[in-house]
């Protein structure tokens, strides 16, 4: 046999029975959230060319990036998100719409990224971006659809935690810096490095007020105070501006009830070239990775050829999956609701009775070899009822708890049947 | 900008909003359908190795496939179907489950087809596979899932044909032909090409028995009376075989009171190194092309070392959006019900509103610079709702129909609200 017939590389993986049914529930969930919000979902290709993926102002690595090319010697990627496709398509098919055009994805991408712990090479994010509009309620609104993900696929324990790269850009902005210097920088504060980032800024010339500013950062996270004393720290005009933009979309945050979830972080300071406002993440108790993370995005859309403000996130359904796992609230799919067996002459009215039994809403095995009913039981054990016709079009059903019982009328056991179904459902 | 910055490749394309909402749509149904019958989803990775797809007897020519290198120097291949996968899985992961094996899958897949009219090189497939018997039984469920697929997304007119290609295969089975004459033998009988057959034929060395068998062929559709008018041209013990085997299925399918969309071809004779049975196609009028196709491949599983009959289908999402739209089935997405405005002081009040809209069910829209009602109608037009919460906490509706009205008790205006939906939906 071939050298890797039976197998799968590493970071991606098969969805078996379980894990996909609690994959689509959760799907369903965060689709059915995004769609109340009045967002519209929409897809794009799987591969497209490597130049709408390329730049310097990008979220993803072009290194991270799965290449290949096509016969034509054009090279294609394999996305690496969504947001970038979705800017691609807002700006050259959806330029009429009128704004702010709200639209959301389920998809999987791609990332050329060392598997570890919850990070695989293809992974489904669900997600939204919205386009247009400038204004705090517009970051509020991704926010509190963010948080609403997390507690209605049934997280306990969550928070989501908002910082503004502005901020820091606009800190730093008077410091004559390499970009390697930035990125060393915008590093350190990310891991909270205090150590390194001391050494790192001693090694600089900076003003006494810019250098305390900075040590200060990675220190600035908690409740909604650690914006007024980011404010005590500078007088720096832009970096005021970009704490007001924070604490507004706080605000708003609080007024829609939602203060229980959000902690500030200053020293969130992820993807520089690409947020240049308010941005979040979200994570859980006990799990080394965040679930979710979005922000604004004002300047990829100009990439495309149509400038327009805009705003987002992103949300990775595998570690949900995870998290939920951890907390013990996944869930085993369930078996079938009915088997149907029959003697070889009675296959006919069998098909009847399960179709019968679908249209109602129940899930139906038929038997292909219209065995015995204790035979299938032997083999199955579980909890599915099985209903057995006889040659003589007599029906029994027979399951593991009762034994089973003779069913006299059919139509009137069916219509009980029906009853019960939708009692249940409504 | 970059050269293909704004456009996509060739055979892929993008869904913008009215398109996924339909291809969603149809999604949902045939999940539930497959659901219905005991179908368990299951998912594989996007691309794998090209070990798992090459062979053969395999049904997607190598040519076909998206190749592309991985950094450690190994053949990767974009899946180019789901059932060769799903055959690796089931072998290596499932091998403990009780059969039959009822499985399926909503996925994408990649082949590098010229692109014409509903032939793309990325798209969904919907199917199932149902693995472990070699019962008549198992061929009639399959074809009715398919028969059920189609009825059920709305199709008018569409007519599943069958085939079998064990009686094409032991009829020449005697002939000495090489690969090559088989395959251009193959295609033409599957062309219903009469007068390049019977010039192929012309040049083969055949019992005139065998010619006037194989010059039928392509003539051989029709209701069931093609099977026994095949019967009467052969005496090959495997071939009449394969018809009875044929006429069994016709039979449990009329049984199950769908033979009017049945038809029978015993031309239909694809893949013959993969199928080894019966095999179905599906057709709607006045499209050409086939929107489903499936059959037997009782040989597949042992390339993964668990020898296993098996049966499965697979439909194709794009192929029924386009029969749809021709038969004029496809619908628009519906706007917001509802869109919530507010004076700037009363966005608290807004949210609150919004949120028990949702929680009954509605699509609700929150304005995000609290704009007049009345500009908002301008920009949209549209028949949403539009609600205005004054800084007097008044509240006012307004649409395009009735002008608006003012509402005086919010909790009695929501609770009738509710009543309505609810109402709507059981």
């Amino acid at each position: 046999m071939k050298k890797y017939r039976l197998q799968i590389p590493e970071g991606v993986q098969d969805y078996l029975v379980d894990e996909q049914y609690n994959k689509l529930l959760i799907e369903d969930k965060i689709r059915k959230i995004f769609d109340s919000y009045g967002y519209d979902e929409i897809n794009t290709p799987t591969f497209e060319y490597y130049d709408v993926f390329s730049g310097d102002d990008v979220i993803i690595d072009d290194e991270s990036m799965f290449k290949f090319f096509d016969r034509r010697g054009r090279i294609m990627v394999l996305r690496p998100d969504m947001t970038t496709p979705i800017a691609r398509m807002a700006a050259t098919k959806l330029q009429s719409n009128p704004l702010p055009l709200r639209l959301s994805y389920i998809s999987n991408v791609f990332r050329y990224d060392e598997p570890q712990s919850a990070r695989q090479r293809e992974f489904t994010q669900a997600g939204v971006e919205l386009l247009g509009s400038r204004s705090s309620q517009a970051d509020a609104e991704v926010v509190s659809l963010a948080i609403t993900v997390l507690e209605r696929v049934g997280l306990k324990n969550f928070q989501v935690e908002l910082g503004q790269v502005e901020f820091f850009k606009s800190i730093i902005d008077g410091i004559n810096l390499t970009d390697g210097q930035v990125e060393k920088f915008r590093a350190l504060v990310e891991e909270k490095n205090m150590v390194a980032l001391e050494g790192f800024l001693n090694n600089l010339e900076l003003p006494d007020k810019v250098r305390e500013t900075v040590f200060m950062l990675p220190k600035l996270y908690g409740g909604i105070e650690v914006i007024d004393e980011a404010a005590k720290l500078t007088n720096n005009e832009k970096a005021l501006e970009a704490l007001d933009n924070l604490k507004d979309i706080y605000c708003l945050l609080r007024d829609s009830g939602l203060e229980q979830y959000i902690s500030i972080d200053l020293g969130m300071v992820s993807s520089l070239q690409y947020y240049t406002g308010t941005v979040f993440k979200g994570f859980t108790r006990g799990l080394g990775f965040t679930l979710l993370g979005g922000g604004r995005y004002d300047a990829l859309m100009g990439n495309f050829g149509q400038d327009m403000p805009a705003t987002g996130f992103a949300v990775g359904i595998k570690r949900i999956l995870v998290a939920l796992g951890k907390q013990d609230m996944l869930v085993k799919k369930p078996a079938v609701d009915f088997l149907v067996t029959y003697h070889r002459e009675r296959y006919a009215v069998a098909v009847k009775i399960a179709d019968r039994l679908r249209d109602m809403g129940y899930r139906v095995e038929v038997d292909l070899e219209g065995r015995p009913a204790q035979e299938i039981l032997k083999q199955r054990g579980g909890t599915d009822t099985i209903i057995e016709i006889g040659q003589d079009l007599k029906i029994k059903t027979l399951d593991s708890q009762d034994g089973g019982c003779m069913i006299e009328d059919i139509g009137k056991w069916l219509w009980e049947l029906d009853k019960q179904y939708w009692g249940n459902e409504g």
